[in-house]
Protein backbone atom coordinates (compact mmCIF):
# COMPACT_ATOMS: atom_id res chain seq x y z
CA UNK A 1 0.00 0.00 0.00
CA UNK A 2 1.34 3.80 -0.99
CA UNK A 3 1.06 6.28 2.04
CA UNK A 4 -1.69 8.32 -0.10
CA UNK A 5 -4.18 5.34 -0.25
CA UNK A 6 -4.12 5.23 4.15
CA UNK A 7 -6.55 7.75 4.00
CA UNK A 8 -9.14 6.22 1.70
CA UNK A 9 -9.39 2.76 4.12
CA UNK A 10 -12.09 1.79 6.13
CA UNK A 11 -10.62 2.31 9.51
CA UNK A 12 -11.42 5.92 10.86
CA UNK A 13 -7.90 6.36 12.33
CA UNK A 14 -6.66 6.06 8.70
CA UNK A 15 -8.37 8.14 7.56
CA UNK A 16 -7.97 10.65 10.42
CA UNK A 17 -4.49 10.24 9.74
CA UNK A 18 -4.53 10.30 5.97
CA UNK A 19 -5.32 14.03 6.55
CA UNK A 20 -3.37 14.71 10.13
CA UNK A 21 -0.74 12.09 9.93
CA UNK A 22 2.13 14.23 9.14
CA UNK A 23 4.66 15.67 11.56
CA UNK A 24 4.34 19.08 9.76
CA UNK A 25 0.56 19.08 9.83
CA UNK A 26 0.29 18.45 13.33
CA UNK A 27 2.80 21.25 14.02
CA UNK A 28 0.06 23.65 12.15
CA UNK A 29 -2.62 22.06 14.04
CA UNK A 30 -0.58 23.55 17.47
CA UNK A 31 -0.26 26.30 16.18
CA UNK A 32 -3.65 27.42 15.52
CA UNK A 33 -4.29 25.68 19.00
CA UNK A 34 -1.94 28.36 20.39
CA UNK A 35 -3.75 30.74 18.28
CA UNK A 36 -1.45 31.63 15.42
CA UNK A 37 -3.25 32.79 12.27
CA UNK A 38 -0.52 34.47 10.02
CA UNK A 39 1.30 32.55 7.17
CA UNK A 40 4.77 34.02 8.40
CA UNK A 41 3.97 33.13 11.48
CA UNK A 42 3.85 29.60 10.85
CA UNK A 43 7.08 30.07 8.85
CA UNK A 44 8.24 31.44 12.01
CA UNK A 45 7.26 28.80 14.56
CA UNK A 46 7.09 25.64 12.47
CA UNK A 47 10.37 26.19 10.61
CA UNK A 48 8.88 24.88 7.48
CA UNK A 49 10.18 25.59 4.10
CA UNK A 50 7.81 28.62 2.56
CA UNK A 51 6.38 25.59 -0.39
CA UNK A 52 5.88 22.68 2.41
CA UNK A 53 3.61 25.24 4.47
CA UNK A 54 1.46 26.15 1.81
CA UNK A 55 0.91 22.64 0.18
CA UNK A 56 0.05 21.47 3.81
CA UNK A 57 -2.30 24.42 4.32
CA UNK A 58 -3.87 23.80 0.95
CA UNK A 59 -4.44 20.26 2.43
CA UNK A 60 -5.91 21.25 5.60
CA UNK A 61 -8.11 23.28 3.91
CA UNK A 62 -9.33 20.61 1.49
CA UNK A 63 -10.01 18.74 4.72
CA UNK A 64 -12.23 21.27 5.88
CA UNK A 65 -9.98 21.86 9.04
CA UNK A 66 -8.67 25.20 8.72
CA UNK A 67 -10.52 28.11 6.71
CA UNK A 68 -8.50 30.92 5.30
CA UNK A 69 -10.33 34.27 5.97
CA UNK A 70 -9.31 37.66 3.87
CA UNK A 71 -8.78 39.59 6.90
CA UNK A 72 -7.52 43.37 5.69
CA UNK A 73 -7.31 44.10 1.73
CA UNK A 74 -4.40 41.66 0.59
CA UNK A 75 -3.65 39.38 3.52
CA UNK A 76 -5.18 36.30 4.41
CA UNK A 77 -5.19 34.62 7.90
CA UNK A 78 -5.77 31.06 8.59
CA UNK A 79 -8.39 29.91 11.66
CA UNK A 80 -9.78 26.23 12.54
CA UNK A 81 -13.19 25.60 10.98
CA UNK A 82 -15.71 23.66 13.88
CA UNK A 83 -14.01 20.46 12.44
CA UNK A 84 -10.40 21.69 12.90
CA UNK A 85 -11.62 23.10 16.54
CA UNK A 86 -12.88 19.16 16.97
CA UNK A 87 -9.38 18.50 17.27
CA UNK A 88 -8.62 19.61 20.47
CA UNK A 89 -8.42 16.35 22.71
CA UNK A 90 -6.35 15.01 20.06
CA UNK A 91 -3.92 17.64 20.69
CA UNK A 92 -4.44 17.78 24.11
CA UNK A 93 -3.83 13.93 24.37
CA UNK A 94 -1.03 14.28 22.43
CA UNK A 95 0.53 17.18 24.60
CA UNK A 96 0.02 15.11 28.15
CA UNK A 97 2.33 12.79 26.46
CA UNK A 98 4.57 14.61 25.63
CA UNK A 99 4.28 16.17 29.17
CA UNK A 100 4.43 12.83 30.76
CA UNK A 101 7.26 10.63 28.91
CA UNK A 102 9.25 13.22 26.59
CA UNK A 103 10.49 15.66 29.17
CA UNK A 104 14.29 15.80 29.59
CA UNK A 105 15.76 15.05 33.45
CA UNK A 106 16.37 18.80 33.82
CA UNK A 107 13.01 20.10 33.41
CA UNK A 108 11.15 20.63 35.99
CA UNK A 109 8.14 22.71 34.27
CA UNK A 110 5.81 21.83 31.15
CA UNK A 111 6.66 23.44 28.07
CA UNK A 112 2.86 24.56 28.25
CA UNK A 113 0.97 25.15 31.39
CA UNK A 114 -3.05 24.50 30.36
CA UNK A 115 -4.97 26.40 33.10
CA UNK A 116 -9.23 25.36 32.55
CA UNK A 117 -10.34 28.67 33.19
CA UNK A 118 -13.57 27.30 34.73
CA UNK A 119 -11.96 26.14 37.97
CA UNK A 120 -8.65 27.36 37.64
CA UNK A 121 -6.74 24.45 38.26
CA UNK A 122 -3.70 23.23 35.69
CA UNK A 123 -5.54 20.48 33.58
CA UNK A 124 -5.02 17.41 34.18
CA UNK A 125 -6.81 15.94 30.94
CA UNK A 126 -8.71 12.71 31.75
CA UNK A 127 -10.51 10.30 28.70
CA UNK A 128 -13.86 9.56 30.20
CA UNK A 129 -16.71 7.75 28.84
CA UNK A 130 -19.57 10.02 27.76
CA UNK A 131 -22.03 7.66 29.74
CA UNK A 132 -20.69 6.76 33.16
CA UNK A 133 -18.00 9.44 33.62
CA UNK A 134 -15.30 6.97 34.34
CA UNK A 135 -11.88 7.10 33.23
CA UNK A 136 -11.07 4.79 29.85
CA UNK A 137 -8.39 2.46 29.64
CA UNK A 138 -7.76 0.14 26.79
CA UNK A 139 -8.40 -2.73 28.91
CA UNK A 140 -11.70 -1.23 29.80
CA UNK A 141 -12.96 -1.38 26.60
CA UNK A 142 -14.10 -3.94 23.81
CA UNK A 143 -13.25 -2.78 20.20
CA UNK A 144 -15.97 -4.43 17.98
CA UNK A 145 -15.15 -3.97 13.62
CA UNK A 146 -17.86 -3.51 11.61
CA UNK A 147 -18.77 -5.49 8.89
CA UNK A 148 -16.79 -3.29 6.20
CA UNK A 149 -13.43 -3.14 8.23
CA UNK A 150 -13.31 -6.59 9.24
CA UNK A 151 -13.94 -7.40 4.96
CA UNK A 152 -11.19 -5.13 4.49
CA UNK A 153 -9.13 -6.67 6.87
CA UNK A 154 -9.59 -10.14 6.27
CA UNK A 155 -8.89 -8.84 2.21
CA UNK A 156 -5.54 -7.04 2.98
CA UNK A 157 -4.63 -10.23 5.32
CA UNK A 158 -5.86 -12.97 2.07
CA UNK A 159 -3.37 -10.58 -0.49
CA UNK A 160 -0.83 -10.67 1.94
CA UNK A 161 -0.64 -14.17 2.19
CA UNK A 162 -1.19 -14.96 -1.56
CA UNK A 163 2.09 -12.60 -2.14
CA UNK A 164 4.77 -15.56 -2.33
CA UNK A 165 8.10 -12.97 -2.42
CA UNK A 166 6.66 -10.30 -0.52
CA UNK A 167 6.01 -13.56 2.32
CA UNK A 168 10.01 -14.39 1.46
CA UNK A 169 11.18 -10.48 1.90
CA UNK A 170 9.50 -11.06 5.58
CA UNK A 171 11.16 -14.52 5.89
CA UNK A 172 14.42 -13.52 5.06
CA UNK A 173 14.31 -9.76 7.42
CA UNK A 174 13.83 -11.41 10.43
CA UNK B 1 14.42 23.46 10.16
CA UNK B 2 14.95 19.56 9.00
CA UNK B 3 11.62 16.72 9.80
CA UNK B 4 14.18 14.89 11.99
CA UNK B 5 14.62 18.14 14.33
CA UNK B 6 11.06 18.22 15.06
CA UNK B 7 11.71 15.58 18.46
CA UNK B 8 14.47 17.94 19.36
CA UNK B 9 12.57 21.20 20.30
CA UNK B 10 11.14 22.18 24.02
CA UNK B 11 7.59 21.94 23.13
CA UNK B 12 5.83 18.66 24.24
CA UNK B 13 3.68 18.31 20.98
CA UNK B 14 6.66 18.81 18.49
CA UNK B 15 8.51 15.73 20.76
CA UNK B 16 5.82 13.86 20.26
CA UNK B 17 5.30 14.28 16.96
CA UNK B 18 9.27 13.44 16.42
CA UNK B 19 8.04 9.92 18.00
CA UNK B 20 4.83 8.92 16.19
CA UNK B 21 4.71 11.64 13.57
CA UNK B 22 3.81 9.65 10.86
CA UNK B 23 1.13 8.04 9.02
CA UNK B 24 2.88 4.55 9.31
CA UNK B 25 3.32 4.86 12.75
CA UNK B 26 0.48 5.59 13.83
CA UNK B 27 -1.15 2.84 12.00
CA UNK B 28 1.24 0.27 13.96
CA UNK B 29 -0.06 1.84 17.08
CA UNK B 30 -3.54 1.57 16.04
CA UNK B 31 -2.92 -2.04 15.60
CA UNK B 32 -1.24 -2.82 18.96
CA UNK B 33 -4.33 -1.28 20.46
CA UNK B 34 -6.50 -3.66 18.41
CA UNK B 35 -4.36 -7.04 19.72
CA UNK B 36 -1.64 -7.64 16.60
CA UNK B 37 1.75 -8.36 18.16
CA UNK B 38 3.11 -10.37 15.63
CA UNK B 39 5.40 -9.35 12.53
CA UNK B 40 3.42 -11.06 10.10
CA UNK B 41 0.10 -9.64 11.00
CA UNK B 42 1.55 -5.94 11.26
CA UNK B 43 2.32 -6.42 7.55
CA UNK B 44 -0.92 -8.15 6.34
CA UNK B 45 -3.27 -5.00 8.05
CA UNK B 46 -1.19 -2.24 7.52
CA UNK B 47 0.28 -2.93 3.86
CA UNK B 48 3.76 -1.63 4.72
CA UNK B 49 6.89 -2.83 3.25
CA UNK B 50 8.86 -5.03 5.42
CA UNK B 51 12.12 -2.64 5.27
CA UNK B 52 9.77 0.23 6.42
CA UNK B 53 7.77 -1.83 8.98
CA UNK B 54 10.89 -3.09 10.63
CA UNK B 55 12.13 0.46 10.46
CA UNK B 56 9.16 2.15 12.57
CA UNK B 57 8.80 -0.77 14.83
CA UNK B 58 12.91 -0.13 15.37
CA UNK B 59 12.22 3.62 15.91
CA UNK B 60 9.24 2.39 18.61
CA UNK B 61 11.28 0.04 20.49
CA UNK B 62 13.89 2.95 20.52
CA UNK B 63 11.58 5.21 22.39
CA UNK B 64 10.19 2.67 24.87
CA UNK B 65 7.18 2.71 23.74
CA UNK B 66 7.10 -1.25 22.42
CA UNK B 67 8.73 -3.71 23.63
CA UNK B 68 9.94 -7.10 21.38
CA UNK B 69 9.34 -9.82 23.56
CA UNK B 70 10.85 -13.64 22.38
CA UNK B 71 7.36 -16.12 22.71
CA UNK B 72 8.63 -19.11 21.21
CA UNK B 73 12.32 -20.46 20.73
CA UNK B 74 12.54 -18.65 17.58
CA UNK B 75 9.60 -15.83 17.19
CA UNK B 76 9.21 -12.31 18.50
CA UNK B 77 6.51 -10.39 19.18
CA UNK B 78 5.54 -6.69 19.81
CA UNK B 79 3.96 -5.55 22.57
CA UNK B 80 2.92 -1.92 23.88
CA UNK B 81 5.45 -0.45 27.04
CA UNK B 82 3.31 1.30 29.54
CA UNK B 83 4.54 4.04 27.97
CA UNK B 84 3.26 2.80 24.65
CA UNK B 85 -0.37 2.25 26.65
CA UNK B 86 -0.78 5.49 27.55
CA UNK B 87 -0.72 6.62 23.95
CA UNK B 88 -4.32 5.70 24.40
CA UNK B 89 -5.92 8.56 25.03
CA UNK B 90 -4.22 9.83 21.58
CA UNK B 91 -5.58 6.93 19.53
CA UNK B 92 -9.55 7.13 20.95
CA UNK B 93 -9.31 10.74 20.07
CA UNK B 94 -8.07 10.09 16.78
CA UNK B 95 -10.73 7.16 16.19
CA UNK B 96 -13.71 9.18 17.75
CA UNK B 97 -12.82 12.61 15.24
CA UNK B 98 -12.40 9.98 12.44
CA UNK B 99 -15.78 8.24 12.88
CA UNK B 100 -16.96 12.20 13.41
CA UNK B 101 -15.88 13.72 10.20
CA UNK B 102 -14.34 10.95 7.80
CA UNK B 103 -17.60 9.44 7.54
CA UNK B 104 -18.64 8.48 3.86
CA UNK B 105 -22.43 9.27 3.39
CA UNK B 106 -23.11 5.85 2.42
CA UNK B 107 -21.39 4.46 5.72
CA UNK B 108 -24.51 3.79 8.90
CA UNK B 109 -21.74 1.67 10.80
CA UNK B 110 -18.81 3.41 12.68
CA UNK B 111 -15.96 1.13 11.77
CA UNK B 112 -14.73 0.17 14.83
CA UNK B 113 -17.70 0.26 17.99
CA UNK B 114 -15.93 1.11 21.32
CA UNK B 115 -17.84 -0.86 24.30
CA UNK B 116 -16.98 0.67 28.00
CA UNK B 117 -17.16 -2.74 29.99
CA UNK B 118 -17.74 -1.47 32.85
CA UNK B 119 -21.15 0.10 32.23
CA UNK B 120 -21.74 -1.58 28.61
CA UNK B 121 -22.39 1.47 26.87
CA UNK B 122 -20.79 2.61 23.30
CA UNK B 123 -18.68 5.22 23.98
CA UNK B 124 -18.68 8.40 23.84
CA UNK B 125 -14.95 9.58 25.28
CA UNK B 126 -14.79 13.09 26.51
CA UNK B 127 -11.46 15.00 27.22
CA UNK B 128 -12.55 16.17 31.07
CA UNK B 129 -10.77 18.49 33.28
CA UNK B 130 -9.00 16.04 36.01
CA UNK B 131 -9.61 18.74 38.75
CA UNK B 132 -13.46 19.96 38.55
CA UNK B 133 -14.73 17.31 35.85
CA UNK B 134 -15.73 19.19 33.35
CA UNK B 135 -15.39 18.66 29.81
CA UNK B 136 -12.58 20.56 28.10
CA UNK B 137 -13.00 23.35 24.80
CA UNK B 138 -10.15 25.25 23.35
CA UNK B 139 -12.06 28.16 24.27
CA UNK B 140 -12.05 27.46 27.73
CA UNK B 141 -8.30 26.58 28.66
CA UNK B 142 -5.85 29.22 29.20
CA UNK B 143 -2.36 28.07 27.81
CA UNK B 144 0.69 29.86 29.23
CA UNK B 145 4.13 29.32 27.61
CA UNK B 146 6.96 27.93 29.83
CA UNK B 147 10.08 30.45 29.72
CA UNK B 148 11.83 27.65 27.73
CA UNK B 149 9.40 27.74 25.05
CA UNK B 150 8.89 31.08 25.05
CA UNK B 151 12.55 31.28 24.17
CA UNK B 152 13.23 29.00 21.84
CA UNK B 153 9.84 30.41 19.76
CA UNK B 154 11.27 34.01 20.20
CA UNK B 155 14.75 32.86 18.72
CA UNK B 156 12.86 30.70 15.92
CA UNK B 157 10.95 33.88 15.09
CA UNK B 158 13.76 36.37 15.02
CA UNK B 159 15.75 33.40 13.16
CA UNK B 160 12.80 33.87 10.73
CA UNK B 161 12.96 37.68 10.70
CA UNK B 162 16.45 37.91 9.63
CA UNK B 163 16.14 35.75 6.95
CA UNK B 164 15.95 37.90 3.34
CA UNK B 165 15.86 35.21 1.24
CA UNK B 166 13.57 33.04 3.19
CA UNK B 167 11.31 36.04 3.83
CA UNK B 168 11.24 36.97 0.02
CA UNK B 169 10.22 33.12 -1.05
CA UNK B 170 7.23 33.84 1.01
CA UNK B 171 5.95 37.27 -0.48
CA UNK B 172 6.61 36.10 -3.43
CA UNK B 173 4.31 32.81 -2.78
CA UNK B 174 1.59 34.72 -1.92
Amino acid sequence: MKESEIGGLTCSVARTVGILGDAWTLLIVRELFLGTRRYDDFLAYTGMAPKLLAARLRRLTDAGVVQKVLYTEKRYEYRLTPKGRDLYPVIVSITQWGDRWTKAEDEHEAPLKLTHKLCGHTIGANLVCVCCGEKLDPRGVEATQSAALRAERDKMREEFMAAPIRAKQKVSHK
